[in-house]
Protein backbone atom coordinates (compact mmCIF):
# COMPACT_ATOMS: atom_id res chain seq x y z
CA UNK A 1 0.00 0.00 0.00
CA UNK A 2 2.58 2.63 0.91
CA UNK A 3 4.30 1.38 -2.35
CA UNK A 4 1.40 2.14 -4.21
CA UNK A 5 0.65 5.18 -2.30
CA UNK A 6 3.98 6.62 -3.33
CA UNK A 7 4.19 5.49 -7.03
CA UNK A 8 0.54 6.99 -6.89
CA UNK A 9 2.18 10.41 -6.16
CA UNK A 10 4.47 10.14 -8.41
CA UNK A 11 2.61 9.56 -11.22
CA UNK A 12 -0.05 12.62 -9.62
CA UNK A 13 3.21 14.61 -9.86
CA UNK A 14 4.08 14.76 -12.72
CA UNK A 15 1.09 14.23 -14.74
CA UNK A 16 -1.35 15.96 -13.38
CA UNK A 17 0.68 18.37 -11.14
CA UNK A 18 3.42 20.56 -13.21
CA UNK A 19 0.82 19.73 -16.26
CA UNK A 20 -2.15 20.87 -15.33
CA UNK A 21 -0.93 23.49 -13.07
CA UNK A 22 -2.07 26.43 -15.27
CA UNK A 23 -5.58 24.75 -15.45
CA UNK A 24 -5.60 24.74 -11.78
CA UNK A 25 -4.27 28.33 -11.54
CA UNK A 26 -6.42 29.98 -14.05
CA UNK A 27 -9.84 27.99 -12.25
CA UNK A 28 -8.75 29.78 -9.00
CA UNK A 29 -8.43 33.18 -10.33
CA UNK A 30 -11.45 33.11 -12.23
CA UNK A 31 -13.36 31.77 -9.29
CA UNK A 32 -11.49 34.39 -7.53
CA UNK A 33 -12.84 37.00 -9.39
CA UNK A 34 -16.49 35.74 -9.64
CA UNK A 35 -17.02 35.25 -6.37
CA UNK A 36 -14.36 36.72 -3.91
CA UNK A 37 -12.05 35.20 -1.56
CA UNK A 38 -14.35 34.17 1.18
CA UNK A 39 -16.20 31.47 -1.14
CA UNK A 40 -13.39 30.67 -2.88
CA UNK A 41 -13.71 26.91 -2.35
CA UNK A 42 -11.04 24.22 -3.38
CA UNK A 43 -13.92 22.00 -4.64
CA UNK A 44 -14.85 24.41 -7.04
CA UNK A 45 -11.69 24.71 -8.28
CA UNK A 46 -10.91 21.02 -8.94
CA UNK A 47 -14.39 20.97 -10.45
CA UNK A 48 -13.29 23.61 -13.09
CA UNK A 49 -10.31 22.53 -13.47
CA UNK A 50 -10.60 18.84 -14.35
CA UNK A 51 -8.81 18.03 -11.63
CA UNK A 52 -9.31 15.43 -8.17
CA UNK A 53 -9.84 17.77 -4.87
CA UNK A 54 -7.68 14.89 -3.08
CA UNK A 55 -5.22 16.07 -5.76
CA UNK A 56 -5.21 19.65 -5.55
CA UNK A 57 -4.67 19.42 -1.50
CA UNK A 58 -1.70 17.16 -2.29
CA UNK A 59 0.05 19.90 -3.88
CA UNK A 60 -1.56 23.31 -2.10
CA UNK A 61 -2.41 21.70 1.42
CA UNK A 62 -4.73 25.37 1.97
CA UNK A 63 -6.57 27.65 0.06
CA UNK A 64 -3.47 30.35 0.89
CA UNK A 65 -1.42 27.95 -0.51
CA UNK A 66 -3.14 27.73 -3.26
CA UNK A 67 -4.22 31.36 -4.24
CA UNK A 68 0.10 31.93 -3.20
CA UNK A 69 1.27 29.50 -6.07
CA UNK A 70 -1.04 30.93 -8.51
CA UNK A 71 -0.21 34.62 -8.15
CA UNK A 72 3.91 33.69 -8.08
CA UNK A 73 3.63 30.94 -10.81
CA UNK A 74 0.70 31.06 -13.14
CA UNK A 75 2.15 32.03 -16.53
CA UNK A 76 -0.38 35.15 -16.20
CA UNK A 77 1.70 37.02 -13.81
CA UNK A 78 5.13 36.56 -15.31
CA UNK A 79 7.38 38.75 -15.22
CA UNK A 80 10.11 38.28 -17.84
CA UNK A 81 12.99 40.55 -15.85
CA UNK A 82 13.21 43.44 -18.77
CA UNK A 83 17.21 43.90 -19.62
CA UNK A 84 16.84 47.01 -22.30
CA UNK A 85 20.50 48.32 -21.43
CA UNK A 86 19.67 51.06 -19.45
CA UNK A 87 17.59 51.45 -15.87
CA UNK A 88 15.16 53.60 -17.43
CA UNK A 89 14.18 51.10 -19.91
CA UNK A 90 14.19 48.39 -17.67
CA UNK A 91 12.09 50.36 -15.09
CA UNK A 92 9.54 51.48 -17.53
CA UNK A 93 9.44 47.86 -18.76
CA UNK A 94 8.59 46.80 -15.05
CA UNK A 95 5.94 49.72 -14.34
CA UNK A 96 4.04 48.74 -17.53
CA UNK A 97 3.96 45.14 -16.06
CA UNK A 98 2.30 46.49 -12.88
CA UNK A 99 0.34 48.39 -14.65
CA UNK A 100 -1.08 45.53 -17.21
CA UNK A 101 -1.56 43.38 -14.00
CA UNK A 102 -3.28 46.09 -12.13
CA UNK A 103 -5.97 46.61 -15.53
CA UNK A 104 -5.93 43.32 -17.69
CA UNK A 105 -9.54 41.47 -17.36
CA UNK A 106 -7.87 38.62 -16.51
CA UNK A 107 -5.36 39.51 -13.89
CA UNK A 108 -6.69 42.47 -12.11
CA UNK A 109 -9.36 40.80 -10.00
CA UNK A 110 -7.22 38.54 -8.46
CA UNK A 111 -4.49 40.81 -7.82
CA UNK A 112 -6.46 43.55 -6.40
CA UNK A 113 -8.69 41.16 -4.42
CA UNK A 114 -5.62 39.31 -2.71
CA UNK A 115 -3.48 42.28 -2.23
CA UNK A 116 -5.55 44.38 -0.65
CA UNK A 117 -7.11 42.23 1.62
CA UNK A 118 -6.07 44.20 4.66
CA UNK A 119 -5.45 43.43 7.82
CA UNK A 120 -9.50 41.42 8.22
CA UNK A 121 -7.20 38.70 6.06
CA UNK A 122 -3.94 38.13 7.58
CA UNK A 123 -4.08 34.85 5.90
CA UNK A 124 -3.96 36.81 2.60
CA UNK A 125 -1.40 39.29 3.92
CA UNK A 126 1.05 36.43 3.77
CA UNK A 127 0.30 35.23 0.57
CA UNK A 128 0.77 39.46 -0.30
CA UNK A 129 3.98 38.97 1.48
CA UNK A 130 4.82 36.03 -0.37
CA UNK A 131 3.85 37.88 -3.83
CA UNK A 132 5.68 41.28 -3.60
CA UNK A 133 9.11 39.25 -2.49
CA UNK A 134 9.04 36.37 -5.14
CA UNK A 135 9.05 39.75 -7.38
CA UNK A 136 11.45 42.08 -5.62
CA UNK A 137 13.90 38.88 -6.24
CA UNK A 138 13.61 38.13 -9.75
CA UNK A 139 14.10 42.54 -10.15
CA UNK A 140 16.62 42.53 -8.49
CA UNK A 141 19.61 41.78 -11.38
CA UNK A 142 17.62 44.94 -13.13
CA UNK A 143 19.56 47.06 -10.03
CA UNK A 144 22.51 44.76 -10.05
CA UNK A 145 22.97 45.93 -13.59
CA UNK A 146 22.48 49.22 -13.24
CA UNK A 147 24.67 49.61 -10.71
CA UNK A 148 27.41 47.69 -12.80
CA UNK A 149 26.60 50.53 -14.90
CA UNK A 150 26.89 53.38 -12.95
CA UNK A 151 23.24 54.66 -13.32
CA UNK A 152 21.95 53.91 -9.56
CA UNK A 153 23.38 56.56 -6.78
CA UNK A 154 25.71 54.76 -4.02
CA UNK A 155 23.59 53.26 -1.25
CA UNK A 156 20.20 53.14 -3.29
CA UNK A 157 17.80 50.62 -1.87
CA UNK A 158 16.51 48.24 -5.01
CA UNK A 159 13.53 47.90 -3.04
CA UNK A 160 12.82 51.92 -2.05
CA UNK A 161 12.79 52.43 -5.83
CA UNK A 162 10.36 49.60 -6.43
CA UNK A 163 7.90 50.97 -3.62
CA UNK A 164 7.94 54.82 -5.06
CA UNK A 165 7.05 53.07 -8.77
CA UNK A 166 4.95 50.36 -7.79
CA UNK A 167 3.26 52.50 -5.06
CA UNK A 168 2.42 55.20 -7.09
CA UNK A 169 0.77 53.15 -10.05
CA UNK A 170 -1.00 51.18 -6.98
CA UNK A 171 -2.06 54.67 -5.67
CA UNK A 172 -2.92 56.16 -8.66
CA UNK A 173 -5.06 53.65 -9.60
CA UNK A 174 -6.59 52.04 -6.93
CA UNK A 175 -6.49 54.86 -4.58
CA UNK A 176 -7.00 57.66 -5.90
CA UNK A 177 -9.05 56.30 -9.01
CA UNK A 178 -7.46 58.31 -11.21
CA UNK A 179 -6.02 57.31 -14.94
CA UNK A 180 -2.46 55.89 -15.29
CA UNK A 181 -1.48 55.51 -19.27
CA UNK A 182 1.86 55.33 -21.08
CA UNK A 183 2.67 58.87 -19.93
CA UNK A 184 2.27 59.19 -16.46
CA UNK A 185 4.49 55.88 -16.22
CA UNK A 186 7.53 57.65 -17.96
CA UNK A 187 6.84 60.69 -15.84
CA UNK A 188 6.87 58.42 -12.67
CA UNK A 189 10.28 57.26 -13.74
CA UNK A 190 11.86 59.96 -14.54
CA UNK A 191 10.81 61.55 -10.99
CA UNK A 192 12.19 58.53 -9.80
CA UNK A 193 15.39 58.81 -11.76
CA UNK A 194 16.09 62.58 -11.57
CA UNK A 195 13.78 63.55 -8.52
CA UNK A 196 11.72 67.13 -8.60
CA UNK A 197 13.66 69.16 -6.89
CA UNK B 1 -45.73 72.33 11.22
CA UNK B 2 -43.77 73.71 8.37
CA UNK B 3 -42.66 76.16 10.39
CA UNK B 4 -42.26 74.18 13.21
CA UNK B 5 -40.17 71.60 10.83
CA UNK B 6 -37.65 74.43 10.27
CA UNK B 7 -37.40 75.51 13.13
CA UNK B 8 -36.55 72.12 14.39
CA UNK B 9 -34.02 71.14 11.64
CA UNK B 10 -32.43 74.45 12.68
CA UNK B 11 -31.92 73.32 16.23
CA UNK B 12 -30.69 69.81 15.06
CA UNK B 13 -28.47 71.88 12.62
CA UNK B 14 -27.23 74.06 15.18
CA UNK B 15 -27.07 71.66 18.52
CA UNK B 16 -26.71 67.96 17.30
CA UNK B 17 -24.86 68.44 13.37
CA UNK B 18 -21.33 70.22 14.20
CA UNK B 19 -22.33 69.79 18.18
CA UNK B 20 -22.46 65.96 18.09
CA UNK B 21 -20.49 65.28 14.46
CA UNK B 22 -16.96 64.24 16.19
CA UNK B 23 -19.12 61.94 18.13
CA UNK B 24 -21.22 60.55 15.23
CA UNK B 25 -17.91 60.14 13.49
CA UNK B 26 -15.68 58.24 15.93
CA UNK B 27 -19.25 56.37 16.42
CA UNK B 28 -18.83 55.14 12.77
CA UNK B 29 -15.00 54.82 12.54
CA UNK B 30 -15.34 52.44 15.44
CA UNK B 31 -18.13 50.21 14.57
CA UNK B 32 -15.87 49.75 10.91
CA UNK B 33 -13.11 48.95 12.58
CA UNK B 34 -15.18 46.36 14.72
CA UNK B 35 -17.63 44.68 12.17
CA UNK B 36 -16.23 46.22 8.84
CA UNK B 37 -18.44 48.02 5.95
CA UNK B 38 -21.03 45.60 5.09
CA UNK B 39 -22.27 44.94 8.92
CA UNK B 40 -21.69 48.75 9.98
CA UNK B 41 -25.04 49.91 10.17
CA UNK B 42 -26.72 53.49 10.52
CA UNK B 43 -28.98 51.97 13.79
CA UNK B 44 -25.52 51.30 15.43
CA UNK B 45 -23.85 54.43 14.45
CA UNK B 46 -27.22 56.47 16.42
CA UNK B 47 -27.17 54.58 19.47
CA UNK B 48 -23.36 54.31 19.83
CA UNK B 49 -23.29 58.63 19.63
CA UNK B 50 -26.68 58.95 21.22
CA UNK B 51 -28.33 60.42 17.91
CA UNK B 52 -31.61 60.18 16.75
CA UNK B 53 -31.81 57.91 13.55
CA UNK B 54 -33.75 60.29 11.41
CA UNK B 55 -31.13 62.90 12.62
CA UNK B 56 -28.11 61.17 10.62
CA UNK B 57 -30.05 60.52 7.58
CA UNK B 58 -30.77 64.15 7.79
CA UNK B 59 -27.52 64.81 7.51
CA UNK B 60 -25.74 62.00 5.46
CA UNK B 61 -28.53 60.68 3.47
CA UNK B 62 -26.36 57.41 3.14
CA UNK B 63 -23.95 54.99 4.56
CA UNK B 64 -21.62 56.23 2.07
CA UNK B 65 -22.33 59.65 1.81
CA UNK B 66 -21.25 59.42 6.30
CA UNK B 67 -18.32 57.54 5.86
CA UNK B 68 -16.93 59.89 3.36
CA UNK B 69 -17.77 63.35 5.90
CA UNK B 70 -15.87 60.66 8.59
CA UNK B 71 -12.83 60.24 6.77
CA UNK B 72 -13.17 64.09 5.52
CA UNK B 73 -13.75 66.08 8.31
CA UNK B 74 -12.95 63.54 11.82
CA UNK B 75 -10.55 65.28 13.51
CA UNK B 76 -8.78 62.54 13.93
CA UNK B 77 -8.00 62.81 10.39
CA UNK B 78 -7.06 66.40 10.37
CA UNK B 79 -4.17 67.31 8.49
CA UNK B 80 -2.83 70.18 9.53
CA UNK B 81 -1.00 71.82 6.71
CA UNK B 82 2.62 71.97 7.19
CA UNK B 83 4.89 74.76 6.27
CA UNK B 84 7.97 74.28 7.76
CA UNK B 85 9.85 76.75 4.96
CA UNK B 86 11.16 73.92 2.64
CA UNK B 87 9.41 71.39 0.63
CA UNK B 88 12.02 68.72 1.62
CA UNK B 89 10.37 69.43 5.88
CA UNK B 90 7.06 69.98 4.15
CA UNK B 91 7.11 66.74 2.64
CA UNK B 92 8.57 65.29 5.52
CA UNK B 93 5.58 66.43 7.87
CA UNK B 94 2.55 65.25 5.22
CA UNK B 95 4.50 61.79 5.45
CA UNK B 96 4.69 61.04 8.90
CA UNK B 97 0.86 62.49 8.28
CA UNK B 98 0.25 59.56 5.94
CA UNK B 99 2.03 57.06 8.76
CA UNK B 100 0.47 58.05 11.64
CA UNK B 101 -2.75 57.61 9.59
CA UNK B 102 -2.01 53.96 8.64
CA UNK B 103 -0.44 52.57 11.71
CA UNK B 104 -2.86 54.10 14.82
CA UNK B 105 -5.18 52.61 16.60
CA UNK B 106 -7.75 54.88 16.36
CA UNK B 107 -7.36 55.83 12.37
CA UNK B 108 -5.87 52.62 10.57
CA UNK B 109 -8.94 50.10 10.45
CA UNK B 110 -11.06 52.80 8.93
CA UNK B 111 -8.49 54.31 6.35
CA UNK B 112 -7.54 50.59 5.38
CA UNK B 113 -11.17 48.86 5.42
CA UNK B 114 -12.42 51.90 3.15
CA UNK B 115 -9.80 53.00 0.78
CA UNK B 116 -8.57 49.51 -0.14
CA UNK B 117 -12.21 47.99 -0.09
CA UNK B 118 -11.73 47.57 -4.16
CA UNK B 119 -13.51 47.16 -7.40
CA UNK B 120 -15.75 44.67 -5.34
CA UNK B 121 -17.11 47.27 -3.69
CA UNK B 122 -17.35 50.27 -6.32
CA UNK B 123 -19.77 52.57 -3.74
CA UNK B 124 -16.32 52.74 -1.32
CA UNK B 125 -14.51 54.17 -4.77
CA UNK B 126 -16.57 57.08 -4.62
CA UNK B 127 -15.70 57.34 -0.55
CA UNK B 128 -11.83 57.17 -1.50
CA UNK B 129 -11.78 59.69 -4.42
CA UNK B 130 -13.68 62.28 -2.49
CA UNK B 131 -10.94 61.27 0.22
CA UNK B 132 -8.07 61.75 -1.73
CA UNK B 133 -9.49 64.58 -3.66
CA UNK B 134 -9.84 66.48 -0.91
CA UNK B 135 -6.26 65.93 0.47
CA UNK B 136 -4.68 66.90 -2.69
CA UNK B 137 -6.55 69.95 -2.24
CA UNK B 138 -5.04 71.07 1.13
CA UNK B 139 -1.59 70.16 -0.09
CA UNK B 140 -1.61 72.18 -2.78
CA UNK B 141 -0.50 74.93 -0.97
CA UNK B 142 3.21 72.96 -0.41
CA UNK B 143 3.47 73.33 -3.67
CA UNK B 144 2.72 76.79 -4.29
CA UNK B 145 5.06 77.64 -2.02
CA UNK B 146 7.89 75.67 -3.02
CA UNK B 147 7.64 77.01 -6.49
CA UNK B 148 7.79 80.38 -5.19
CA UNK B 149 11.18 80.11 -3.33
CA UNK B 150 12.12 77.83 -6.82
CA UNK B 151 12.12 74.49 -5.20
CA UNK B 152 10.68 72.51 -8.01
CA UNK B 153 11.56 71.86 -11.09
CA UNK B 154 9.40 73.60 -13.79
CA UNK B 155 6.48 70.90 -15.12
CA UNK B 156 6.68 68.68 -12.12
CA UNK B 157 3.00 67.60 -11.48
CA UNK B 158 2.26 67.67 -7.22
CA UNK B 159 -0.14 64.99 -7.74
CA UNK B 160 2.68 62.85 -9.07
CA UNK B 161 5.07 63.25 -6.19
CA UNK B 162 2.22 62.81 -3.50
CA UNK B 163 1.31 59.63 -5.68
CA UNK B 164 5.07 58.58 -5.50
CA UNK B 165 5.54 59.19 -1.67
CA UNK B 166 1.73 57.68 -0.25
CA UNK B 167 2.33 55.65 -2.83
CA UNK B 168 5.31 53.86 -1.13
CA UNK B 169 4.30 54.40 2.34
CA UNK B 170 1.16 52.96 1.42
CA UNK B 171 2.93 50.23 -0.72
CA UNK B 172 5.45 49.24 1.88
CA UNK B 173 3.13 48.92 4.91
CA UNK B 174 0.17 47.10 3.41
CA UNK B 175 1.13 45.34 0.57
CA UNK B 176 4.89 43.88 0.73
CA UNK B 177 4.16 43.95 4.59
CA UNK B 178 7.31 45.75 5.65
CA UNK B 179 8.20 48.56 8.44
CA UNK B 180 8.14 51.92 7.58
CA UNK B 181 9.94 54.24 10.44
CA UNK B 182 11.24 57.93 10.09
CA UNK B 183 14.32 57.01 8.14
CA UNK B 184 11.84 55.01 5.31
CA UNK B 185 10.02 58.41 5.43
CA UNK B 186 13.67 60.60 4.81
CA UNK B 187 14.73 57.52 2.38
CA UNK B 188 11.43 58.02 0.23
CA UNK B 189 11.61 62.08 0.69
CA UNK B 190 15.14 62.30 -0.67
CA UNK B 191 14.71 59.83 -3.34
CA UNK B 192 11.41 61.50 -4.49
CA UNK B 193 13.79 64.99 -4.27
CA UNK B 194 17.03 64.44 -5.70
CA UNK B 195 16.11 61.15 -7.31
CA UNK B 196 18.01 57.82 -7.24
CA UNK B 197 19.97 58.18 -10.51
Amino acid sequence: MQRNGALYSLVVSTQNGPRKAEAIFAATLELLAEHGYDKLAIEAVAARSGVNKTTLYRWWPSKDALLAAALRDSGLFALDVPDTGSLRGDLLAVSAHILRLLTSEQTSPAVVATLTAGPRRPELGEVARSFFADRMAREEPIFARATARGELRDGVDPVLVMDLLAGAIWFRLLLRGGEAGPEFLEDAVDAVLDGVA
